[in-house]
């Protein structure tokens, strides 16, 4: 592919000197780019193809970095990247000390705000809106672009309701392409929606309610009309909004086609756009659909069990279940807060409740957990995926801090299963009644087994497992990352010295057995896909003090900073808590 | 003073057979209920003053408790309360062992959701009304009471989205008086007061467009004419929203006159309404005032100084900086979670911002803490207000959990002041510039001395401090409850073995001292309002494990358990953190 333009755009000033009509050919060398490098380095494409012509509106428009840009989630980040100084290291995106996969302040000036979770970005641009009034800069624009699933989510509400009585000059632009990551889903979009089909007044009454200067709909990908609405925008005060239509996935057509599967689809034939299958044969399953499969199995026995997504019915695999029992399985769109107390009000009547939320996203439902759920120890099943390191997303989205925050909470059950049966076994256990709220975290990925499904066990809340007998050192591992000590004892040759528990439970603690250890061991290591401070490791120490034992206890798990991304091995790695690690810790003793 | 009508009711059901045109009596006899017993007990006034009509419309026209009513936040309960069974204990109302002040699900069928933090009985109604849907009762009522502040906040509209597309048999009635503890701000609100005064079309669009059935606005204490809409509701299917205008503390002149005032007025005069001053002289201030002032103080120092609360300006004392520097001082509303991205913008702008939040509302911006704050290091300054044990509020109240939530996100600073010079010169220290974020608890009430206002000292970052040498045990205490160590000691023999060592950063800790105590002492005991599980203690046993000390650790706090209501001084006892339980515990060693 020839770059004509784009190879000599090195930043937003370079972009300001080619002529307008010449930015069609612009944009599709910059889509040519993204496709190029995604198709072969993996990453999330259709958000950022659908924005190609916005993005490169927005800086041939506004004086960026001085106006202050920033992009909601940053999904769609790729072009900005790309034309904001980042064109010649984009290729290293979301590797280990490459580019970021979000907008990262540490990464550019052009990066104002760093996202990764949805729907900040209003709030955080209205920030630094009223700032600059606050220092006399009349003349700064601030420009937060929003999809139409983070618009939804009660935070940008928030977020619209506070800048509608200010005079900040703020500019939100609706990114309207009618899906997140799963297609947009709410009574929002509906109107929205109808917006666009001409079904209500053209005009957008209800954001123009909350006292917002409204334009649009317009077209997404007329990079002319965007241009010159921009230009009026840029020299109109106080709150506006933009309302544009964009296609996800916009110039190619499978992701234009399939758009759930080419959000981030791997690898793909950058000409055809067929996705290039991974060599897939024999293995084992995702944890997500170990918990999809068997909740939809769980779901056919048991007519009063309930499945609630936050937007991520395809990410949760809980889809399987929203396909075979549609009036059962609710995606309630990016609102994690109403996902847990609708949940809980389920939960009074009588239902059995799995709400599937990813780790990271379930501290946007914190309050909601202890307020309405555990206070009142309803039996929610909390189904927490992408729990511990995700790998290549990176800092916004490890889920390493979800034992310490519910530990701490008083009626919670806390298990993170070793494996996939475990899994299964837990979600079979929790719909039989649990009189408690439980929290089941699992990782991203895949486990180990094949061969999972197995006839269903019940499993003894707070009951720990002995792995390995041992002499000296009893290792003390939480859920998946207990495979990494298996791993490297296989590796050690005093490995009769070493005993290896599998501590499912945070909470309750397997008290019984832990006497016991407590008892035989001169040397304790816990081991845990999560923060040290106040984790599982923590639990044995509080444990281990109240009852006055004094073995040496070692704790291994995330260390006290925000890990960047990389692969999951890599990272693990860096914690020191990958088998390689294990074993030369081990070996020290 | 009389009763008629209010004597005989036990129950709703004894409600339902008083003829409806006398009911303008009963209202009148419930209001003068409620004004007596809290005049004398306390408690919650103005908001239970403004629904009189609403809860006994309520209860008239609906079947509860089979139909199924849900109060937002739950201060205007109190009505409720009385009239379905707890009229006799009602006096009893906050005290340790009685009622509840907010409606709590242990205390009576007809509490069918246990409320306290706002905005959740949308999410919970909607729950209740689609698990009616499926068990295939399609007649059940379901009535979510809340008021205009609240539906403000995003979790409300979160719900209200997800409602508007479901058949769900809900029934939304919004409680508009235009004030929830502090005049209600925003769009939204300035949108509905367009809507009350006509000036908007006599419909609510904005409601409309999430697929309501409007009706409204209409007269909430025109009993006859809620009454009538209600029948009409009743016999309509699917989501519904019900626009009444009260005023609140209605029927009380003093409460209708100074609304702020009177939500919560303390003892007062039931027939003049003149509150009955506390005898005041003499005594030392309140927390939430010497932040109050102390940030107006250096706000008039320093122009980058910025004051945000959601929704407590009077509580929080805020309203002192928003009265002298309105430009810099704000009041967003409910929206914690936008209050906490909005400083995070600002910060990014140079701007000094202390975000004063209650420590239990905090734990609805935890995700915003850690991905908007936390991960990009921005030195936002939190003001946690009433932490550790509130007292009379209680369960959904407590701000005991903050330590634990907290301590476990890197980069941030976690200071709990001993006394009122300390929270004056972290705040001073603050602004100076700390490069990290930082979490500033400290509790409701008063502190002990008079004289705090003293030259600004700059507090060294992560130091402890001895208060008291001692030779056997050390007591680590953390933030204002280590009077309790002063106050046990005072009272024992033994003193010279005891040291105390205030140690206000939980992080960082001073790790030098540390080192130093425990090398040099075989029993240490910590202290903290806050819970057990990850807390201060928890810190400081990691610490001792690290570097393989090997004392014994005694941690005291708050236990794994949800703490009731009683007063502070009860709880504290329970808890077994007060100063003759320590002295109890001290004496054994």
């Amino acid at each position: 592919m020839k770059l004509n333009l784009l190879s000599h755009i090195n930043s937003p000033k370079d972009l300001r000197l080619i002529p307008e009509m010449a930015l069609p050919q612009l944009a599709k060398e910059l889509r040519d780019f993204i496709i190029d490098i995604v198709s072969v380095k993996e990453g999330h494409l259709g958000a950022s193809l659908g924005v190609v012509e916005l993005t490169i509106a927005l800086h041939y428009v506004f004086n960026t970095p001085e106006d202050l840009l920033v992009w909601d989630v940053g999904h769609q980040a790729y072009g900005h990247k790309i034309l904001t100084g980042r064109k010649d290291i984009f290729h290293t995106n979301r590797q280990l000390g490459g580019v970021s996969g979000f907008p990262k302040r540490s990464e550019s000036e052009y990066d104002t705000f760093g996202v990764g979770h949805s729907s900040t970005a209003i709030s955080a641009t209205l920030g630094m809106a009223i700032a600059s009034n606050l220092k006399g800069d009349f003349e700064k624009n601030h420009i937060a672009v929003v999809g139409d699933a983070s618009i939804a989510s009660g935070m940008a509400f928030e977020g619209l309701n506070h800048a509608g009585v200010t005079d900040a000059n703020l500019l939100v632009i609706l990114n309207d392409n009618a899906i997140g990551i799963d297609p947009s889903v709410g009574a929002l979009k509906n109107y929205l929606t109808a917006v666009k089909s001409g079904k209500n007044p053209r005009q957008n009454n209800m954001i123009k309610s909350l006292n917002f200067d409204y334009s649009g709909p317009i077209d997404g990908h007329d990079i002319f009309a965007i241009i010159k609405e921009l230009k009026r925008l840029k020299n109109t005060k106080g709150p506006k909004f933009l309302h544009i239509i964009t296609t996800k996935g916009k110039g190619l057509e499978q992701a234009e086609k399939d758009q759930v599967k080419y959000h981030a689809p791997g690898k793909f034939d950058k000409l055809t756009g067929e996705i290039i299958p991974k060599f897939e044969e024999n293995l084992p399953p995702k944890f997500q659909d170990v918990f999809g499969l068997t909740v939809l199995d769980l779901a056919k026995k048991n007519e009063k069990i309930i499945g609630i997504t936050p937007a991520m019915p395809s990410g949760s695999s809980l889809k399987f279940m929203m396909d075979a029992f549609p009036e059962r399985a609710f995606d309630v769109g990016i609102a994690e807060q109403h996902a847990v107390t609708l949940s809980a009000g389920m939960a009074t009547q009588g239902m059995i409740v799995f709400c599937n939320i990813y780790s990271t996203f379930l501290q946007r439902a914190y309050d909601q957990v202890i307020h309405d759920v555990a206070l009142q120890n309803l039996p929610v099943i909390f189904c927490l995926d992408r729990a511990g390191l995700v790998g290549e997303d990176g800092a916004t989205h490890h889920g390493v801090f979800d034992i310490a925050f519910l530990r701490c909470i008083p009626n919670m059950i806390l298990y993170s299963p070793m494996n996939e049966m475990d899994l299964r076994n837990i979600l079979y256990t929790a719909q039989l009644g649990l009189n408690h709220p439980i929290a089941i975290r699992y990782p991203r990925g895949r486990g180990l087994h094949q061969d999972w499904i197995k006839p269903y066990e019940e499993i003894e809340i707070g009951k720990a497992n002995l792995i390995k007998k041992g002499s000296k050192v009893a290792v003390l591992s939480n859920g998946f990352i207990g495979k990494n000590v298996t791993l490297a004892l296989a590796e050690m040759e005093n490995v009769e010295q070493f005993a290896h528990y599998d501590f499912p439970f945070v909470k309750p603690l397997d008290e019984k057995l832990l006497h016991l250890i407590l008892t035989e061991f001169e040397h304790i290591i816990t081991l845990e896909d999560g923060v040290i401070n106040g984790g599982f490791g923590t639990a044995i120490l509080e444990f281990s003090a109240l009852h006055q034992y004094s073995p040496k206890i070692k704790i291994l798990g995330i260390p006290d900073e925000f890990i960047e991304h990389g692969t999951v091995a890599q990272l693990q790695r860096y914690s020191e808590i990958d088998a390689k690690s294990l074993q030369i810790i081990f070996e020290s003793y």
